[in-house]
């Protein structure tokens, strides 16, 4: 079975692993042989003093490889921050945007590659070829799409941040206006995403952030009638549990798009595809039970299930879930 | 009074050491103030994985801001090696060119500022702020000039690598047939370079590598007839003590050029101002005082004195020494 993840950074490559801890349950039960292909978003990427920063393929890749630092929730375990206290004393970077020292490695490389005109699904593919990640990595797009947040500026005037400052340096404190996403309209799909989303059996939405994430990826120029063309069910995991988000700031992006925080809104935004939106399922956690009779008013099929991911266990059966409602018969 | 200094980096560096030290004790002793200038070779510089490397300016400045490994002979001390590690991980740079981790901040931040459009002088500027060096650090040029190494093929072919492989990888162990500056002909002195010289009391080569050192500074269009219209004299001293080089490989980069590793022939290479060459005086070691007499037949002024630079003392010993040359009476 070829199963199709699209997926941020940290809920990502949790999501990830569950998938992969499923798949790797679901063989050694003689359930066959399963790829997972995971379609990154690239819309927080940026260059950074001279190099090509991507956090949400950097998360994943470390999460896969096993190499993240969980404790910090970013980079490699066991970093040290002499370089990038280097480049303070120069005055050079954001002093609140550390790089660790290991994650430089991959930076330097990363650009270095993408210099030499490498295309950036080509610098992933060989970043990745490093650890045998059981997933094979696409990021969304090769082109150039940075994400940049309008807040309100003194007075009635507004102004613009990378998306990095709003998020990491003002921890999304400062309300946003406005996501805007440069480059966008002169992206598409990386080469490979088109293919696998055409050979999928299986395209689920991971519980990342449906604005900055997902709906960066969605928002890709022919990406979203490549999911819409794909003969494979399309099923999403709700970011929201019990109104809340599990990690990140989601809520505070949701706020300023106009939608609330909660399940029920998350799969309205995605939307079922007989209305014009992408969801075949949607999947929500048991504590947003409500939401399934809600949603199936609007003809999206919801149903709960247990979403926190705590372990392999519990990843594995929320991937399960996600699965087993992608394959569920439907009217 | 104001001291220039054309300086390649280890050579060059024990050398400015020295001149700080004199300039100190001069001032100290009533001498009156003096500045330094060093004019720095930048022809062993490279894009390497993507950073510009300048290995005799950063010698230059990690020596006098105290900070150099003088156990390695380059970098910083205290510096890891994790993040080329990661490099070599990836497959990407040099197996045998390791960059330290705080070394690398000095390229990042280089790399950076360039990219952002600043030229070298600059870039040199604001990194030698950092500390107090006691000298003001120019790069010979602002443009690109990178050195060459032309070495046998296989049969009758030759192949060219570039310098830091032939020196670093190979120890300057294949015979050199040749050195190719390129980029040399489309460079000139770097700003401020050519007003140093206007300006300057005392003009010295450091005992630094003649050919690729001092010889790519000399020979930047524009930089001899800046020295020759210079009212300063020019004083060189010498890289070579009692027929062998002191350090590094400047024996094989002499031989490349077809000129003997010797005190008087390293003289008689940069010349006699009065015989079409640079020199008012060239200062041979003790050991050497036999070219002293040979040199003044071929109508080159030589002086001897102890040149080992083994501490403060000795350093600033031999920097009085060739100041002392440059401002004797002459004929």
């Amino acid at each position: 079975m070829n199963i199709v993840v699209l997926a941020g950074g940290v809920g990502g490559s949790r999501f990830l692993l569950g998938v992969r801890e499923w798949v790797r349950r679901s063989t050694a039960a003689g359930g066959g042989d399963h790829a997972i292909t995971a379609i990154v978003n690239t819309g927080d990427d940026m260059w950074h003093v001279g190099l090509r920063i991507t956090p949400d393929l950097d998360t994943i890749m470390y999460a896969l490889a096993g190499i993240n630092d969980t404790e910090r929730g970013w980079g490699r375990v066991g970093e040290t921050e002499r370089v990038s206290a280097e480049l303070q004393a120069w005055g050079v970077g954001w002093p609140w945007f550390t790089l660790g020292d290991l994650d430089l490695g991959a930076h330097i490389t990363r650009s270095s590659w993408l210099r030499e005109g490498l295309p950036l699904h080509e610098v992933v593919e060989r970043l990745t070829a490093r650890w045998p990640l059981g997933v094979r990595m696409l990021p969304a797009t090769d082109q150039e799409v940075e994400t940049h947040v309008r807040v309100e500026g003194e007075g009635s005037s507004s102004q613009e941040l990378h998306f990095q400052e709003w998020w990491t340096r003002y921890r999304a404190s400062l309300p946003a206006l406005e996501f805007v996403q440069r480059g966008l309209a002169d992206s598409r799909p990386a080469p490979g995403v088109e293919a696998a989303l055409a050979e999928a059996d299986v395209i689920l939405l991971a519980p990342s952030n449906p604005v900055v994430s997902i709906g960066t990826i969605i928002a890709i120029p022919g990406m979203r009638d490549a999911l819409l063309a794909a003969s494979a069910p399309i099923v999403g995991v709700s970011p929201i549990i019990g109104g809340a988000v599990v990690r990140g700031m989601a809520d505070a992006c949701l706020t300023a798009i106009g939608v609330e925080t909660s399940a029920a809104a998350v799969g309205r935004l995605y939307g079922a595809r007989g209305g014009g939106g992408l969801l075949d399922g949607w999947l929500v956690a048991t504590e947003d039970a409500d939401a399934v009779a809600e949603l199936a008013a609007d003809g999206l099929t919801a149903t709960s299930a247990p979403l926190w991911m705590r372990d392999p266990d519990s990843s594995a059966a929320l991937a399960g879930a996600a699965i087993d409602l992608a394959l569920a018969p439907r009217d």
